[in-house]
């Protein structure tokens, strides 16, 4: 894998806050690996569709999955082009006037076009894969072939991609520092609770470690 | 307002899973009201884009606002129709198997049109609005005619909607239950932190307890 940065296109610039925008590629696979979900825009028959969905990247591509049958996902299978968003909330910022009030976050967007992947073991390590992302150490049964064949798995090459970070908090216009308001920021991150145990568990199973120590990212992720 | 559900279209009927869709009026609101942020789809130049953002809701109606220079939000303010997904996560479910991996969430998906708002007075009340979402209690300076007039402010009427949710935690094919194997969920909340000051804050200004007991949903809000 290459490390070097991903090259801005007329798309990923950002035309508005250019400073904003980043390209680094440690940057966006770490918002991507942290995010549970994205938001993946399409156009299906005109209209636009917004899907939130699991995310899981290998390498260079990121990878959804869902029904053969959701609208969205065959779209995207047909070629109709991509628009994959994660987005983390870091902050609640409170400045002095509304135009001051902003969130701090780090977002990715990514324009690109899936491909269905048709390998039935390709897709057995996909599902492998979404499994670790969610829940790195636990065990599941392997899929069963109908299972596989009723489920659609789409790669997207991560290439046309820019991050867009705010994180400097409060930013006032500069006459506005000395009023007699208060100002800050409240940080915003995902809480993860005591894990609650499927009520038909099997008798002497007890709750695993990796579920009652869940932190997100993961720690261990092959890049 | 009306307290009835709103009525199914063929665009928020859920085809695939029809137990998960939902028309509940109090649903909706109260799915909106808790998000900090919704991703708007829009369709640009024949292009998919999806655009994260602040969401503010006033009775049927909700609000998004940013630059006037924002592609996304001309687009939109020209007519071109919006999808607004909004979605919470519950908790991360692990189940037996790949397939009994997923989410427990709550969505909204609206499909809608915008209308710029031009009124400045309306515009005023909208930047108070957004406000008093993000951290009610909190007080800022008047906006300026100019902060206004650079600002967009769309409006969007609920009208085609509907809340999807998956509650149920771990749901196993049934053969799978009796398998040695851990399941369960982990529950998911957006945790907010200490509050942390401006750096540049006037002297003699106490951190607020609106700041210090942050909650979300807000406490109080105009339905």
């Amino acid at each position: 894998m290459s490390t070097e940065a991903y090259t801005p296109t007329p798309r990923t610039k950002l035309r508005l806050r250019p400073d904003r925008g980043h390209y680094d590629r440690e940057l966006v696979h770490a918002i991507i690996d942290e995010a549970l979900i994205a938001h993946v825009g399409a156009v299906v028959n005109g209209e636009p569709r917004v899907l939130p969905t699991a995310i899981v990247r290998i390498g260079e591509d990121v990878y959804i999955h869902g029904s053969q049958a959701n609208g969205v996902l065959g779209a995207l299978k047909d070629g109709a082009p991509a628009t994959i968003t994660v987005t983390l909330i870091d902050s609640i910022v409170a400045g002095r006037s509304g135009f001051g009030f902003s969130l701090d976050y780090r977002s990715v967007m990514i324009f690109s076009h899936g491909e269905a992947v048709t390998d039935p073991e390709e897709k057995r390590g996909l599902v492998q894969a979404f499994v670790n992302d969610l829940m790195p150490g636990h065990t599941v049964r392997p899929p069963k072939p109908k299972e596989l064949a009723a489920t659609l798995f789409l790669r997207f090459p991560i290439e046309e991609v820019s991050a867009k970070v705010r994180d400097v908090g409060v930013l006032d216009v500069e006459e506005d520092y000395g009023l007699d308001l208060w100002a800050g920021k409240i940080p915003v991150s995902l809480a993860f609770g005591a894990p609650e145990d499927c009520p038909r568990l099997a008798e002497g199973i007890a709750t695993p470690d990796y579920a009652q120590n869940y932190a997100r990212p993961p720690m261990k992720r092959s890049t």
